[in-house]
């Protein structure tokens, strides 16, 4: 545990008050060129103007001034821990998503099936797109494989992605990828990037090669591999050691689920549409303290750049709102991730719109929930980190620190 | 000293300037549902308005967002001390309040008498709330006890309350309490934390079977005694050693005059009535260039839940502030310990207001001392740890860092 989370676990206690955190992903904006206007200025969301005129607001820096944060780093600030020391990299990320529970022995890779020539050259780096039951096939194959110093399991993620987890005593996560995302190239064999790791290349090296055999023996387009970020499970605490909470995490994308099972969660997967991931929660509701849900619709659009697909998701999360402010939960916590601009059309380092309601929110002046009026709140610009202890604070689950 | 005690060091020099560092205590408050007007909002002050319109304006973070400041927390950070590195634990504060000058060889605890029954039960954990006369004189028979480790010293607080001193070479303060703070227990033996505190542990031991049998033979309902917060002096540099300053600090309860003293200043006793703290301020003025002057009501009130009551004590110390302003300090300044909301009547995790009256201070939109203007003062919600490097700053006490 690192100070912070030292000093939060000492003074955090169990109630049974109820915490609910909603990221809308990709949340903050930047104005449309013609109209001046955000995205969240243009939509019509009466009851996110409703909660932000009773709520204390402000705007979260995920990781750092300037820093534009992945969707790892995003989340992992917005639940109290410090993303830059607890980087999550895509292997241990897209496992944990699609609901591996990994061990401290265990190094996860993401892979893509690809198409190379006969010269070994990738003519197609996602074979075709292939498809999700293809790929399952492919996978359930490759699970027979078995290589010295390690079990190899291999899981089927969508269409050409899987994921293998190696299993083994003292395996390394210090290995460059074999991906080098571009067709036209022959995928170099695995190269560690500190001597250490010399024998978990081995490893992985001989394990590629097994694949490669079997793939090229199934008649499948997908007749070679590539692999990124090799990753090890990070050494986090569970937010019930620090936070004394029973948390729920309920979202429709695996990558969520994912994020919040390695901060302890209990995740249900629900959807499509938002509403149900409410009726969800709320079907739930007596079960935990602490509810995160997601709505990933905003970040989708922003990073089509289709600041209009952005304005209808913005109103299709505000709408099911309501039945949350009718539950009355002692905190509820509307924030984003990231910003994910519609005119940038890519995640972004801008500060993210955020509120709190709650009984003992101190208020300000704020009368929608936008950049602006967030921006004047009482919370100003502010570390995403901060967010969990002021959540834990007004819900009433701290004691006092020190006589 | 941490890093930045170094760095204020460096740069710090003694000139003639004036700063006047006014701390009341439990200071922020929330609105009250009627009206929706907070404390500060609801009282008469028109001094305090006055420097509000002449003052940088924002709100302190005590220790982090979210965390609920005792006395010692709060009032370290206002000093400049990083509150979590140092904290003070109950009975160095408490040994402190009382005017005992501690070595770094003391072990100092707090002390209850109690009422235990023939089954060593405890009946009363206060003794019935002995008077302070009888608690003296139990007091004045312990001191003739000795264990064999260590010189036993009791000093008597007020009514029940105590604080012993183990004088003696490598005590240790990882020690657990034997005060459960309920009665129909027995209270515990004092056992270690840490193994290598074990030693201690039967020095303490053998000293409370001394205590309880002389308790016993006296015939008061103080019978037994319960112990909790063992701690030793943090080792901290002075506020001359870091500013370069002489200050002095006058407050009519003990514990701050404990805090005051534990960062190396002169401290007095004055009171009841916070005019008189003023005076004894002006009347010490000439000797001195730093002054901490405490009130203590609207904390006293906010943790009645009394709102009418804070309104009043805010309207006590508004009153003689008029003759700090006429004295023309080089630097005056507002701030609190904590917040104290009357609603919620404990000490609370919300900034504080705060304002520095200052010629070189950059002014605000601030017309009034509210929570509502400070929100929107130039420095808006900032460390407490940075209060005493800008009150330095404003004083001219500060010399250019770099070249």
């Amino acid at each position: 545990m690192n100070a912070n989370h030292k000093l939060i676990s000492q003074v955090s206690r169990s109630t049974d008050s109820k915490i609910v955190f909603l990221v809308i992903d990709g949340l903050g904006g930047l104005p449309h060129p013609e109209t001046g206007k955000a995205e969240l200025e243009t939509a019509s969301t009466p009851n996110l103007d409703h909660l932000a005129s009773l709520s204390m607001c402000g705007l979260t820096i995920p990781v750092a001034r300037g820093i534009i944060p992945g969707s790892g780093p995003g989340h992992l600030a917005l639940f109290g821990y410090d993303p830059v020391a607890n980087l999550i990299k895509r292997g241990v990320l897209e496992a944990a998503g699609i609901g591996i529970d990994l061990t401290p022995d265990d190094l996860a890779v993401r892979g893509n099936f690809c198409t190379v020539n006969t010269e070994g050259v990738i003519t197609d780096r996602r074979a075709g797109r292939l498809a999700s039951t293809e790929s399952r096939e492919l996978c359930r194959l490759l699970n027979d494989i078995e290589v010295e110093g390690a079990q190899v399991d291999v899981h089927p993620v969508e269409s050409h992605r899987f994921v293998i987890v190696f299993r083994g005593p003292g395996l390394s996560e210090d290995l460059a990828d074999t991906d080098e995302q571009v067709n036209g190239v022959v995928p170099p064999p695995v190269r560690p990037t500190h001597p250490g790791a010399q024998p978990t290349a081995d490893i992985v090296n001989a394990a590629v090669e097994k694949i490669k055999n079997v793939l090229q023996r199934s008649g499948s387009p997908a007749n070679m591999l590539t692999l990124r970020g090799f990753s090890k499970l990070p050494d986090m605490p569970s937010m019930s050691d620090v936070y004394k909470l029973n948390p729920l995490g309920i979202a429709t994308y695996p990558m969520y689920r994912g994020l919040a099972r390695l901060v302890g969660m209990k995740v249900m997967a629900k959807g499509p549409g938002f509403e149900n991931v409410v009726d969800e929660m709320i079907a739930n509701y007596d079960d935990h303290d602490f509810f995160f849900i997601h709505y990933k619709g905003a970040d989708t659009a922003g990073e089509d750049g289709n600041f209009e697909a952005k304005v209808r998701a913005l109103e299709e999360v505000d709408a099911p709102l309501k039945k949350i402010i009718d539950l009355h939960p002692d905190v509820f916590i509307v924030a984003g991730d990231h910003s994910t601009p519609a005119i940038w059309a890519n995640h972004s380092w801008h500060s993210v719109p955020f509120m709190m309601w709650n009984r003992w929110a101190r208020p300000d002046t704020a009368t929608r929930f936008t950049e602006q009026d967030c921006a004047n709140g009482v919370l100003g610009e502010f570390p995403a980190t901060n967010v969990m202890p002021l959540a834990l604070a007004h819900a009433g689950k701290l004691i006092k620190f020190g006589a």
